[in-house]
């Protein structure tokens, strides 16, 4: 049990009214959206405004030993900011004020719970673009970004958050709010702190403010190639004959049969007859690499295809993707997987997919950042079902596994968390897991950072 | 003194003939081209041929508490790979072996003593492109390049090694041979171990082999921009309407009067001719972005300005960069900075580099990647003379502060190594210093990898 003295030394750090021990309102903050990871009870929620209220309360944490969970929109898929028992749930999501927005150094300043969307929106105010861009771009904020190193369907040609992070201010492990990394566009002073704390999932401090480096806004719309193929593995081979041609489209993203048809038993839009599976592009330079790209798909088989400049048409053909989880979730409990392999090897994994579908006996829908190799294969089974529900997770493991043997990761972009515990051993082994327990003990002392995340 | 146990346990973890004792060998390697910078002496060189001999010598080091100074061509500009006293010399160049590009995958796994332009050259066979591009590109090594975390020309548009490097395997503290990093496009599982190893100056491990990604190449030659300018100040201008315009060169370097004089005083170039100052432009994209960028020029107040398409004229115009430090060194000893500031202060802090030359009475020449910021102040001081190399290194150091003082980093890609300590200290300050500290600890516990460097 926690004392007296802890609760006193929490209520210090933070003004009246920032402090939330009601049980419903703990409860409802107390996971993110991986459904199947386990929440333990949290003693506290608290919601500071402003990073000095931050430093005071992980203070507290650290002096009375209490866990400190942080959390943005709780989007995550892998359970990262799921709440530990006895633990103080810090919640950043209102902390978004937009501190800065420099077009002549093409970089923002922003405070954590700032969402995705909104710094793209201010940036795009001054002719200036904010890339990383996942799919929970409209709720998920900068700061659970920064902390799961979150990607999205642009990386394929503009790289994930941590090619963005120039620099953070951060709560350190001994209390104290220091800022690491940089402004300039180059630097190499020390280690690259920041970029440590990017994808380090809140286990080794909590990020109070991020500097992002910016682009320039692309000109005009991109240019949108859509290809329908008869398989999985037929688009595969597209998918290479893509990167073989030296085409770098600004997404290429997989959706199959499954997710078509749960989408048109939602929407009724008819993606399923186009074809079972589909390849959506999208090119940001000129009509010929959109052309070499329809040119590809057609070569690698596809069914159909088409190249559309018309911005309404291209977004119903990219709703397929969008659409594609929340229609699944419809039919029943999702697992959502994350692995990344050699994107030769697409095919090969896809296969593998379809193969433990059939020997777990469950379904498995596929969206893909494919010109990643970044698979998302989607678990779902029936609500209230244990026995599916357990054969769901044997199927998660041993695609983990597959994807390791490929020389793959088992996460490529949502994280470690929960879910991904033993398939990250599996993949690092004991040598490299010990170097991160020496980073964690170094950096986090009191061992209160999300303990029992990642390691 | 050490002990016979350490040279005969250092003589079983090579075979025979790769330990080197000789003074005059040993001192011949005991540096690099930092030349004001102090260098201690080394107990034996040693040349392995592999990562288990580099793994057997590290074991035998950390046992004994040995110190091990890494080096790979020696042309680090900050006394990174400088021996300290009873160190190892751990030389690397021998291992030079491209092990794989991998055209499918766009990337390449070398060996840590693979020469820069080697493996660009590798690359280049199969259609592909390594980008970064320090100016010891024709020496200096893969493991050296990410262990400074080297940048180069083309970083304004291109990035840093860090933005290159997927993997690595290094031998740590522990004395053991691990995997940090990845082969896929992207990867979240643990902390980003491969990126820490990055810049970090062979302080927390040793390189043994490098994964990097690696882009297609370019089509076509680039086109060349250049403008000459009455004052550093009108070219810093340029710079900013550049960066305003929204325009991304590939290349974007500034040569002033005291460098164009010592080119032409040694090569008769007539350089100097064409105006006080020279910014040399590329552009990889279209013949419209080369006109933006030479209208950019003009509208600067370019005194005159040239667009080339002809390689060799190109090629002369960008040898005034290239040839710069070669013909200062001729004049006397050159103490080389490396100051990083946001690019909007590039005029401001051009200024107060001149100001500072008066004010400690010293020739400083200026170089640098303008586009990045990075500059490059060389002060020169005549041979022998003691005196101006005490006005050197106060001028040195003040400049280091200046650059803080806007915002700026007192290294944006030469590294920490001895001649930036102190200003690397006021830089951070002694919070980050302490986590530096708690890493530099956990990683490598006997505190053998490299003493003194950094920090």
């Amino acid at each position: 049990m926690l004392g007296v003295s802890f609760l006193e030394a929490l209520a210090a750090a933070v003004p009246p009214g920032r402090i939330f021990r009601d049980a419903d309102i703990m409860a409802a903050h107390a996971r993110d959206q991986a459904a199947w990871a386990p929440a333990g009870r949290p003693v506290a929620l608290v919601r500071p405004q402003n990073p000095e209220q931050v430093r005071a309360v992980v203070a507290a944490c650290a002096e009375h030993r209490v866990p400190v969970v942080t959390r943005g929109a709780g989007t995550g898929l892998s359970g990262g900011a799921n709440a530990v028992d006895g633990c103080v749930l810090l919640a950043l999501d209102g902390m978004d004020r937009i501190l800065e927005v420099d077009e002549a150094e093409q970089l923002a300043v922003v405070q954590p719970g700032v969402v995705n969307d909104h710094l793209r929106a201010a940036a795009a105010e001054r002719g200036l673009w904010y890339p990383p861009d996942p799919a929970s771009s409209p709720w998920s904020t900068i700061g659970g970004n920064a902390a799961t190193n979150a990607g999205g369907v642009c990386c394929v040609k503009y790289g994930v958050t941590r090619d963005y992070v120039l620099g953070m201010q951060v709560v350190t492990g001994m209390g104290e709010l220091v800022r690491v990394g940089r402004r300039t566009r180059k630097g190499v002073a020390g280690y690259d702190l920041a970029g440590l704390f990017v994808g380090s999932e809140g286990t080794l401090g909590v990020i109070t403010e991020v500097t992002v480096r910016l682009l320039r806004l692309p000109e005009g719309p991109p240019k949108t190639v859509v290809g329908a193929f008869g398989s999985l593995v037929a688009a595969g081979r597209a998918v290479a004959a893509t990167a073989a041609a030296g085409i770098t489209p600004s997404a290429l993203e997989l959706v199959d049969r499954y997710c078509l048809r749960a989408v048109d038993d939602w929407k009724n839009m008819g993606l399923a007859d186009l074809g079972n599976v589909l390849l959506l592009g999208r090119v940001d330079t000129g009509d010929e690499e959109a052309a070499a790209l329809r040119a590809c798909f057609d070569e690698a088989g596809a069914t159909w295809s088409t190249r559309s400049t018309d911005a309404e048409e291209a977004e119903a053909l990219f709703s397929a993707r969008r659409l594609a989880y929340p229609a699944l979730e419809r039919l029943g409990p999702v697992l959502t997987e994350d692995v990344c392999v050699p994107r030769g090897l697409v095919p090969e994994m896809l296969a593998r997919i379809e193969a433990h579908a059939k020997a777990h006996a469950v379904h498995i829908a596929n969206i893909a950042h494919a010109g990643d190799g970044n698979l998302h294969p989607l678990i779902v089974v029936p609500e209230g079902d244990d026995e599916a529900r357990g054969r769901a997770q044997a199927a998660f493991e041993a695609i983990l596994d597959d994807a390791v043997a490929l020389g793959g990761t088992v996460t490529g972009e949502h994280g470690v968390g929960l879910l991904k515990k033993r398939g990250m051993r599996a993949e690092l082994g004991e040598d490299v897991l010990t170097l991160h327990r020496a980073i964690k003990a170094a950096l986090d002392p009191a061992g209160i950072f999300n303990p029992g995340k990642i390691i």
